[in-house]
């Protein structure tokens, strides 16, 4: 890895893009480049691996090929997910809910809605970063339309009690939006088989390319389009698809299906491994540790340290760590997912996230782990 | 040129990925993958190119760098240039004009508008396809806030004259959207010193990949956020960077920069010479001819013959050409843009549009013609 980052443990952020799913994405740059809209032979092949990609997709998340619709990524399936259920409820302006711990996607497509006059209410968590259920049922009413929950939290890879909370809006009629991209890949999917009627995903997260990513919707969800002016995506998604991205973004949920479980056995041994050095630190708390989580996210406070300046050091010594949401990144005010678990904002402020791939080593935990010690005694 | 494509003649609706600008997308696959927003090395590099591109951009518009904000292209440019103008303005829900030949881009946003509780008008084009000043002096009012006319249509190539139409908006304080991606690098863009507020750009319409476009956005022009949830593009639009992507527009738009004046003294000698061609077809009516045009379309009728048809016929003798834009394809609607000229539906019907690249060559232009000429005889 070039400019001096030679491990990697940013995997929740971005991965690298596969080799094979770069080799999958060549022949659509320069020789099947047509507009895959277009009546002639160089689009219809286009549109042929298009729908390719849309199969390799819906099968990682077990969902039906034509309720995937691509986009150009997580935010911008997060942000679609809400104001395309706002747009096909104008007339009642009706209420919804999201999580304290969504993705700012989420969050501040929330303050759109209301802003189009919409009432959003927020529900918490507990300490653990799970969605309490008690609270969600004080918070929906018969005017409810939506409930946004994600799957697994980008900051401390909790699994959502996804099952219960659609247990829930199914009975009401609610629409339920999840945030997947962080789950995709990393915990097995059944969304057809879920409760859930809209999740986001993102191709960057699983080794696929940046500006890729996907909103499952299933059949007969009432929503709109957000983006509008074309008759791509059935009329879902305007805009001429991004053909070597889709391409590219089928490849790599394809291998990501593959491997599924052979990678978790990897990052939760690696985790494991992490965890255990971390817990022997003085004062270190593991967040989310008690629930249930995606193997690729560990996210702890060593109070007493700042976050911020531990990820300067790391990144001196050639590591790549965040502090919470790459998307957050640069902003000082301490995590709002770490704030809803109730920590203070001195210790949201201590915490570091690591993520892993499969391709990360025990090596590198255990250099990661002297580091930090080293870091923590000064 | 695979997939028995041999003469690609729909560069409007999409042109190949350079060679140069693959190669300088190269090292931001799987190098410098990081995320752009995060706080080390390997992301460092990448925020260090997404700046350069932003400055490629710039240069071939003739804006300053930081009015530059990337976007997955076109379609989100368009239906943001408007959202954006509409959420700053909900408290007023003004009043906007678009014209009648925009983009569906621009015209179905406009209806996003109207069920927003806005008042959009259209202002309609004359015989050439070049927007009436009169129209729209006369549909201007005090609370009108935005108005939306493209810089060359996709269809046609008219150039609309844009200089009048922003000396009418500039006096009033009224926002002017304009579309250019299809004048990008085909006609002298200077939006800095022109009475343009914001304008629209797309990287697949020359040579760039696709997923990639921009918005330019004057200084201190009253627009909001479309897609939200991360502090990317300096708020102002949410979503991790397709750095490789964007890389890519940079390096198309520096070589579009470079090459503009040669590419369009040899567009305009290979359009002559076809529509010389064409002239001799007994019936044909060459669409928009008498208005200023960019160099690359030309859009003809020819009665008593049907554009799907020729286009599958040209299809079959491996040419890609396309009967209108792109998105509209398998719209069994004639165009609404030759409809807006005055054309009856039949005319509309019976027409085609070229799009070249400096790539094509004179004797592609005689083989076109005598397909044509073989097909309009049949």
């Amino acid at each position: 890895m070039r400019n001096c980052t030679r491990i990697y443990f940013d995997n929740a952020a971005a991965t690298p893009l596969r080799p094979e799913v770069r080799a999958a994405m060549e022949p659509y740059w320069s020789d099947t480049f047509g507009n895959a809209g277009s009546p002639y032979a160089v689009s219809r092949a286009a549109r042929m691996a298009i729908d390719r990609a849309r199969t390799q997709v819906a099968a990682l998340i077990g969902a039906h090929s034509d309720e995937i619709v691509f986009t150009s990524g997580g935010t911008e399936s997060d942000n679609w997910a809400l104001l395309g259920v706002a747009l096909a409820n104008l007339e009642t302006r009706c209420h919804a809910i999201v999580s304290a711990i969504e993705h700012h996607a989420v969050l501040e497509t929330a303050t759109t809605l209301r802003e189009l006059g919409f009432e959003v209410e927020e529900v918490g968590v507990d300490g653990n970063g799970v969605v309490q259920l008690e609270t969600l049922d004080a918070l929906l009413r018969p005017e409810t339309c939506l409930v946004s929950i994600m799957t697994v939290n980008n900051e401390t890879g909790v699994v959502q009690p996804l099952e219960a909370i659609s247990q829930r809006t199914r009975e009401r009629g609610i629409v339920l939006h999840s945030d997947a991209v962080q789950a995709a890949g990393k915990v097995l999917l059944d969304v057809e088989g879920s409760g859930i009627d809209i999740a986001s995903l993102s191709a960057h997260k699983l080794g696929g390319p940046k500006g890729v990513g996907a909103l499952w919707v299933r059949r007969g969800t009432r929503m709109r389009a957000l983006l509008r002016g074309g008759g791509q995506e059935r009329g879902r998604r305007a805009g001429t698809e991004n053909v070597p991205g889709i391409v590219g973004f089928g490849a790599a949920c394809e291998l990501a299906e593959l491997e599924m479980e052979a990678n978790r056995e990897q990052m939760c041994t690696l985790r494991e491994r992490l965890e255990q050095g971390v817990r022997e630190i003085e004062g270190a708390r593991l967040n989310g540790e008690s629930a249930p989580r995606a193997p690729h996210i560990t996210n702890f406070s060593l109070p007493g340290n700042r976050g911020e300046s531990m990820a300067l050091n790391f990144d001196m010594r050639g590591f790549a760590i965040g502090t919470g949401s790459a998307c957050a990144s640069g902003a000082l005010e301490p995590s709002h997912v770490l704030a809803a678990m109730g920590l203070s904002r001195a210790e949201a402020r201590s915490s570091l996230r690591v993520s892993l791939s499969a391709q990360n080593t025990g090596a590198e935990v255990d250099e990661f782990l002297d580091v930090l010690r080293e870091l923590v005694k000064k």
